[in-house]
């Protein structure tokens, strides 16, 4: 997420972000997740939850079973109900949930009426103050303090050669 | 983001997520900030990286500029011609675009085209691996580890009491 001069030639439909955006990158799939991660598994809670028309919630919901990001699981035989739930994907996108929180506390809502709290115990009374760190080193790591290159998949797509300084793992 | 068993009372648009989604949850709009975030500022370069037609193109900068999320520029006098750029709260959506890439990177690319690197010299040549740390404690601060609960104003807007005890600000 570098802010680098130099754009790269990467074709526009390449990157992860539009990849994850394809799959997930609607305001109804975000809020649905929201909805099954808080605990809202049946499709009337969930339709309650985000306010979508409920003929646009069944098309989402298929469409994040497909992608593998919800799965269902019956809660009732007769009659037969599933619920949805998050498959490991679909937990990964918690950070993303996260994310969206952090930003819409701090920039769009003027006093934010959900507060995170760290859940071990004796934990301060305030909300979590988050940031991405990188694993490797324990620094913070995003904005400027990142950097990108193409990978050789990524090289490849971009129709340039696979032989330049950049290029490790030829 | 935690996954509990009981449903807040919240309404529905009350969540800053859904507050962020207004604003920027779109895909067109996280693509844009994608590309100006990654160096391309005019309408032509950041038409050609995202792909968007151009009239949606047109009414998103628009909106993202009213939203204080991107301002204009000026490049050049003659003829007149305006940039795009990240504001302050812009580049505080640069860790929503991280989450999604790395999302992306694990669950949708067969190969990751780009890769991130921390910035810092000497550091190994392999990808972020990035997590949410909470600033108080240096855990991570994702998932299971994280708990919620409604500030003042979230029960005022739930119709809830205020002097229950979770109610610690009043």
């Amino acid at each position: 997420m570098a802010v680098t001069a130099v754009p790269f030639p990467l074709p526009r439909d390449a990157c992860s972000i539009a990849g994850s955006l394809e799959l997930v990158g609607e305001r109804w799939s975000l809020l649905v997740i929201r909805e099954v991660a808080w605990g809202n598994h049946r499709f009337s809670d969930i339709a309650r939850g985000t306010g979508a028309p409920r003929d646009r919630l069944t098309a989402r919901l298929n469409a994040l079973v497909t992608a593998g990001v919800l799965e269902k699981r019956p809660y009732s035989d007769s009659p037969p109900r599933s619920g949805y739930h998050l498959t490991a994907a679909g937990r990964d996108l918690l950070p993303v949930l996260q994310a969206l929180l952090q930003w819409g506390d701090k920039w769009v809502a003027a006093e934010p009426p959900l507060r995170l709290k760290h859940a071990p115990a004796g934990h301060p009374e305030h909300a979590i103050d988050a940031e991405w760190i990188c694993r490797t080193c324990g620094e913070p790591a995003t904005g400027s303090r990142v950097t990108r290159e193409l990978t050789p998949a990524g090289r490849a797509l971009s129709g340039l050669p696979a032989d330049e300084d950049h290029d490790h793992e030829h």
